[in-house]
């Protein structure tokens, strides 16, 4: 997902509603990335999505499939809450001049989409990668290595993986895993309870 | 950000109400730009932002991300203000021909709409630089010293930095920075305080 | 602004309402132009603008900044005229086939719609040509020497230019200067006196 962003790593100490941190990877190595949104306006049948940061088709196509999740998703989780069928959201892929692409952060762009509309912070320190089909199944991604190491360096103390990567993760050094707590999944709703069903969201955002 | 475009340095002596200094640079050395806005139509429903300047891709995103911060800062100063929601905005970078990119006005795009917004000019000999995220955090931005120059040829007083380019500043020479008082920001709420909150600003525009 | 024109020069004897001189150059030399502008339709939510002449990217933003300049000109100067919320117009920089780029013509097209807006021919044997800002601010141009030549060649009287360019023009040798009256102007509103309060206006186009 374009080049290594060092300089946009950790721009937030806590994430706020809204912002989930990404990790994206090249061939230079890997990087954390936030995905960002806000609410543009709501009203009737106001449902949309807009997206910036330079993203590429894939990217955009896996923003699409993830606002197609997370509207299902809340479905099941606040039957009552209509924020993705009158909701204009807006969402951003900082740093703005740095093109990005791939599928790999569809999981994280659900978890965005969910804490705006809950207005629940994600728990903190915790950074996920991982290409989401359309019926929140999460798939394989590549750059398992660089995204670690790009995760430690951030400060991240949990980490989410597709279950397809756990064996490459087993097989890092120890010393790149050190202090980090890996969880492998397959489905979303096991990304929901790690990043939303914590004391710590109750803290203030 | 395109060319330097040496002709356009202040063309205004006072900025009025929805314009505002910011600046450019690339390989040939620093420009001031100015971000201008005006406001088209109203009613209902006829938020819209439209952009001239020969402004690239990356520019016009952030112009985009500008609005959207532009109109979560609003709803947070006045509540009742419902002018994003329904008014068709024009933003135009001069001068038309020279073609211009990046992400580094986004900060200056969100002044310049509030100013807009609220019928307020900024403070008077104010520059600006850097990215805008989606949320509001003010990130790094390139060519401190070549904007530095810039200003002080402009007759800027005062100039506002990302946090993150602070030791970029600090290694200018003084002589470079005579005169200048420049102010390093990690939120866009610190922005609004130093263009918006101030006695000047009371004087007619 | 494309290749001279020499054979669509003085095609008006007096221009009616919605038409204006204005002047171009290139390295061949320079010619005058008319900016044209029509009524099409009109009707509550219809104000728009539709462009032909081949014209650039450039020239097609500068007549869409010209545009929500004379909005903003015709509210200070007849508040009660709905004329640009309502009026679908249509601009066309003759000759049709002769490819033209460039601000230059803003502040002509700003007067040309002006001059549609109020049903008023602007002062006769007047050319002008300014880059115009969002706010009426004029902007330097160049080819003043070839353009002041074309002018005169035109049977032109008077001649308007930005502030920027005084210099330019007082550095040209007087003969080619003769008999004619340059203003220099800075605000759009300077134009607008010198197009539109004259004793000549009152004359039937």
């Amino acid at each position: 997902v374009g080049k290594p962003v060092f300089h946009t790593e950790r721009i937030y100490d806590q994430t706020p509603i809204g912002v989930v941190m990404g990790l994206a990877w090249n061939a230079m190595g890997g990087s954390s990335i936030y995905i960002e949104t806000m609410l543009v306006e709501q009203g009737d049948g106001k449902g949309a999505l807009h997206l910036t940061g330079q993203l590429g088709d894939v990217m955009k196509e896996s923003a699409q499939i993830a606002h197609t999740v997370a509207r299902a998703i809340l479905l099941e989780k606040e039957p009552d809450n209509p924020f993705f069928a009158n909701s204009k959201v807006h969402l951003h892929v900082p740093s703005g001049s740095v093109p990005k692409d791939g599928p790999s952060a569809g999981c994280t762009m659900v978890t965005s989409l969910l804490s705006l509309a809950m207005k629940k912070p994600v728990k903190k320190d915790l950074a996920m990668t991982g290409e989401v089909s359309l019926t929140g199944r999460i798939l394989i991604i590549g750059g398992v290595k660089e995204k670690t190491i790009a995760a430690r360096r951030s400060g991240i103390r949990s980490i989410i993986f597709p279950s397809a990567n756990r064996r490459d993760y087993d097989e890092l050094a120890s010393n790149v895993k050190e202090g980090l707590d890996a969880h492998f999944v397959d489905n979303y709703n096991e990304i929901f309870d790690l990043a939303f069903n914590d004391d710590q969201n109750t803290a203030t955002p």
